[in-house]
């Protein structure tokens, strides 16, 4: 096909913008969307199909910086093909309120798939963008309506090619025999530190071909766009398998800094920028330049991509008369909403009914909704008999040559791999047809912490499984028993955190979790068997707390959660035989969504004149916000039968109406005496 | 050398002590133990040196069982060998205050070397244990003198070689050229989720030499005890890569159920644990038997071991008289006690001093005491230049063979690898000669939190340097902006989170962490500048928390930490000035600290009879400890320069007034006004 001057002018307009973006801005990394210019015009220009005009068409290719501090490479090329920022925009780069942040963030910029900037997060997003592409096309696509045919595209540098996470996903997408993934890997021998020698000598390209990837190498990444192309041809030809570039490229190709540490993560100096623009042709006094050609030969094709979705508009639309029920789903999952009347699905109990573990109510409700709900995925990292997370008709996501799944396999087995699950969920959330919910210990959970911080910021829809939830687990001791795990997700914004009591609350917990399109949840669920509540309906739950049991005239409020909550009934009654105290229970399964109620709701559960007490056997931290005193368990755990353990730590009925006693004393003189919701002022949100 | 009766006899005791402890536990995982005994046994017996009656020997071979649910294998050992674990130590197995917890925990049994379990810790341990070894000979060994001489034996398992941690600390060791360190894969192909073809089908041979590990497989590791011994033997000529051992096992050997998920996790039935006893020549009627020519095979082996630690003790004397200083030092190294007078070099500051970023203040005290310190290490995941982690003349950690530094060196390059750092320095640490340091961004500790989580467990002495502390690093934005990062690790027991406001302060934190023996410490340290307070002394910032500026009659205590507390000083100008309102400040550098003074001392620093209001800009969780109200920041950051994104979210003099106001208000009508310090009932510890 060849290259022109054009290309070349292309090139080097993406290089001076981020040139200009980060001088402007005193700050940002320059040199990888220098080094990375040319592979991204080949790329954009060449291969990716896309419409600028209509960011969230479902079929567009996907593009997944990993790399993240690269981004004036992608705000520069989301400008040039005409997304929705302007100039003006890239002038604000890295300032307040701009939609060009320090790193990539889906929210905030059109055109942007997913948050990265933590390394290896962007790899692992991308392993899930194209398992959900896999997936989706495993679903819909039929004889002659290929649907969904995009390709997943990533760039990755070394620094993301150190991460664990990013190895746990190679690892899964090599497995998968992900065809339609090709990542392009920044093979520029620079990282904060200096020459990668100093601590990154491995054989990359053994590794991946370890992984089961299919492998290859350009060796001249700075000028052999045809090389660039031809690799990227043949990647697409590859499809059983998962396709890694390895391009060498000079970091900060241009600066007179090119190919050292200096140009990582500091602008130009002004000279530097200068002598840039002049080598590059460019008006050395002018900034923030985009050559009308440019724009007009990636306009031309955006427009393409344009064309692109109107066909496929039509496909869908003579689609959805051929496969009635299929054309109807797939244009309702493409809105985000759940099938009208799933919720009546949802497993219901009565206080009668027999003491269950909430991780089988959890495998309840995914039993009970997986026919209503199409688009819910499951999965565990490797704990699947554990985590309750499958149920029993479940196919596997496999490719279907391993003999053991289908590609429309909606049961996800993600290996050891904590980290990379969550960020998988990540991507496969974006995608927009699926989402996903991922199993493993709550202590573990914290493998992945990484992750679940991006789900949270980046508004998925991705659902924790996180069973074995305390002490409770017993026997496996404190290496698996969390304590500070719960305090630690209810401290990230946008995030929920649930711990219900029964199974009337594990089916509120799905229902918000899934009605729930911008925040992702973590379901707290115990090993041990809990009994039904009486008070626990789900229209309770879902307000994220209420009075389990009223009393009139009480004396102290418990707040509770979980397993412990039917704890605190039972220690009602102690209360009123050995003390002659009243007490009431407060249920909070989602500290979250009772925040989000009205504060008339929140005082009539949490009222003024009463002390309340917390309980709950982890972390206290935190409770302070619904309790006057708390008991809970600033220690690590025990190892031993679950029963014993609690006993151990004085989580019985004695244990807490000792405190509860104590609470009652010590807040006997305090007037007003008032509920811990009544604050001075109100926080920014 | 030939295998007789007796090694079989030791071999299917241990088994059969497997059999019995999860049995009797009715908990455990028999299946890696039954499979594992035979290497183990090889392994033990014929390569280990390390006596039993002295588990703290200092140049003892270092053993890590990664696969820790494994871990009636190594209690069935060390009971074996005569360590202090006894037959019935083994029979409470799983039991409440047990030594032979549900995974093996460093601190609680005699010859456990770190605390293992949850995957992929153990195998980073071991690299860290490796590393220990390799400085340590680099430092004190001298010729006629090798007082460092052991090997690292590290057992792993499929769960362990899938997880991330384990891949970063594996391509770590092959850079490091790590040949002390020998793992043994057990490549059992089974997991919990059944067979490994479900979910992890790569070349781990192929990966382990991408890495740049030497290699071996035998083949039949149930029965092939000479090619295992062949294998660890060639292993140990490899003295210039790491060595891995692929051995295929069966899982559950001698089970009905062997070579199936069925006895990884679940004890035997009754009738298979009779079936196996049978099998292998036990009276099946009989539990936890040790035939008598295996206690005495293995009482020989001990006593070896016991006559090597005798040698080496002889050694360290006259290594001593003729390295006069060298001996000296490590003999106070192997104290854990830092020299004499060290802290005298401590920086000291002065309010006229200028106002310095905690992050180079920090680079100043390793500056200050690193000769003073000898066994401190220091290093960073890839962030050196922004950790200032580096002391201006520090010699890199690093095989002399690659000319960038040597194994004596004190400086780690970890690469882009947080997990895996953070498990190395607990491997680090357990090795019992040096004190490591390790710095990344604070928002990226959250990638180490399972290792750090087990810092804590095992009391390790590992001090955490984590910059960019707040959205006081601006630009980057909120994928780098930590929110729920401390409130996490503040839930995390025995684990002192540190945020110092200043020189002093910093200094204060240093010293800490580096007296306290058995905890760890994370230091969060700004990227923005610091003033010097006013009343800031090193003797204050050890006590946790103090008050920073007095004020007589003061109507409300601000109670801040780190860049926060110079703003709550603008603040009481600004308070006295625009409201007539006069305030106090405490400074609270270390929650977990300041909780261990006395409470009088915490009472004068937040008195009942005024409210207290906490200002630190990140997550307001577990603030209501020390305040009545609480001004923080529960929402993502932004992406700006620091003082714009401070000003966004209101943390000014005015900003923060108006909430004191706010709170001076709230709480006039309240009688008796306590001190949130005032609590009904003490927390368990």
């Amino acid at each position: 096909m060849g290259y022109d001057k054009t290309d070349e002018l292309a090139i080097n307009t993406i290089r001076t913008l981020a040139v200009d973006a980060t001088f402007a801005a005193n700050s940002g990394h320059p040199g990888a969307p220098m080094g990375m210019a040319p592979v991204a015009h080949v790329l954009f220009n060449k291969f990716m199909t896309f419409n600028p005009k209509n960011p969230g068409w479902a079929n567009r290719d996907r593009f997944v910086l990993s790399n993240g501090h690269g981004c004036m490479l992608q705000y520069a090329i989301l400008h040039m093909f005409g997304y929705g920022v302007s100039i003006d925009d890239l002038k604000h780069f890295r300032q307040v309120d701009s939609i060009c942040p320090g790193h990539p963030e889906a929210h905030d910029t059109p055109g942007i798939e997913v948050t990265t900037g933590p390394l290896g997060q962007g790899f692992a997003n991308a392993v899930g963008l194209a398992c959900a592409q896999a997936h989706s096309a495993g679903v819909f696509n039929k004889p002659g309506f290929e649907m969904f045919t995009n390709h997943t595209y990533m760039f990755f540098g070394d620094g993301c090619a150190m991460e664990g996470i990013a190895s746990e996903a190679a690892s899964a997408a090599g497995h998968l025999q992900l065809g339609n993934l090709i990542a392009i890997y920044d093979d520029n021998h620079i990282s904060i530190d200096g020459d990668t020698k100093c601590a990154f000598t491995e054989d990359v390209t053994m590794r991946f071909e370890a992984y089961g990837w299919h492998v290859q190498w350009v060796k001249d990444g700075d000028h052999d766009l045809q090389g660039i192309e031809d690799a990227i041809k043949k990647a697409k030809e590859v499809t059983d398998k998962p396709s890694m570039i390895r391009l060498t490229t000079t970091i900060g190709f241009g600066s007179k800094l090119q190919g050292t540490g200096g140009v990582h993560g500091n602008p130009l100096k002004e000279d530097d920028c200068k002598q840039v623009k002049e080598k590059f042709g460019f008006d050395p006094t002018k900034t923030f330049v985009v050559p009308q050609e440019v724009y007009d030969m990636y306009h031309k094709h955006a427009s393409e991509g344009a064309a692109a979705e109107q066909e496929w508009d039509s496909l869908l639309e003579k689609y959805s008369s051929e496969h009635k029920d299929l054309g109807a789903d797939l244009k309702r999952r493409l809105t985000r909403k759940l099938p009208e009347g799933w919720q009546e699905k949802l497993p219901v109990y009565k206080p009668s009914d027999k003491a269950i573990a909430s991780r089988k109510l959890s495998e309840s409700v995914l039993e009970a909704i997986y026919e209503a709900v199409p688009e819910l995925l499951s999965g565990s990292a490797d704990l699947t008999g554990s985590n309750n997370t499958r149920w029993k008709n479940a196919v596997d996501f496999q490719p279907p040559s391993l003999g053991i799944g289908e590609w429309s396999g909606r049961y996800f087995r993600y290996g050891v791999r904590e980290h990379a699950m969550a960020a998988m969920m990540n991507g496969l959330a974006a995608y927009g047809t699926v989402i996903p919910a991922g199993g493993t210990f709550l202590n573990f959970v914290s493998y992945a912490a990484g992750a679940v911080r991006l789900s949270a910021l980046s508004h998925q829809r991705v659902i924790y499984v996180a069973t074995h939830d305390s002490i409770g687990l017993g026997e496996d001791g404190p290496t698996h028993q969390p304590i500070e795990t719960l305090a630690h997700f209810r401290a990230l914004p946008n995030f929920m955190v649930w711990r219900p009591a029964d199974g009337n609350e594990t089916s509120a917990a799905y229902y918000v979790a899934l009605t729930s399109q911008n925040t992702p949840s973590l379901l707290a669920l115990t090993r041990q068997n809990l009994p039904q509540l009486e008070g626990s309906t789900i229209a309770n739950g879902i307000k994220g707390g209420y009075v389990a049991l009223e009393n009139k005239d009480a004396h102290i409020t418990l707040v509770s959660t979980g397993s412990e909550v039917s704890l605190c009934l039972e220690a009602v009654k102690y209360l009123k035989d050995n003390h002659d105290v009243t007490a009431r229970v407060v249920s909070l399964p989602c500290m979250e969504v009772f925040d989000a109620q009205d504060k008339e709701y929140r005082l009539k559960c949490i009222p003024d004149g009463i002390p309340a007490l917390s309980v709950e056997v982890m972390s206290t931290l935190g409770w302070e916000k619904y309790s006057h005193e708390q008991f809970g368990l600033n220690r690590f755990g025990a190892s031993g039968p679950y029963k014993d353990v609690y006993k151990k730590f004085e989580f019985t009925p004695e244990g807490i109406s000792k405190r509860a006693v104590a609470t009652i004393d010590f807040y006997k003189e305090v007037k007003p005496l008032r509920s811990p919701l009544q604050r001075a002022f109100l926080q920014l949100i």
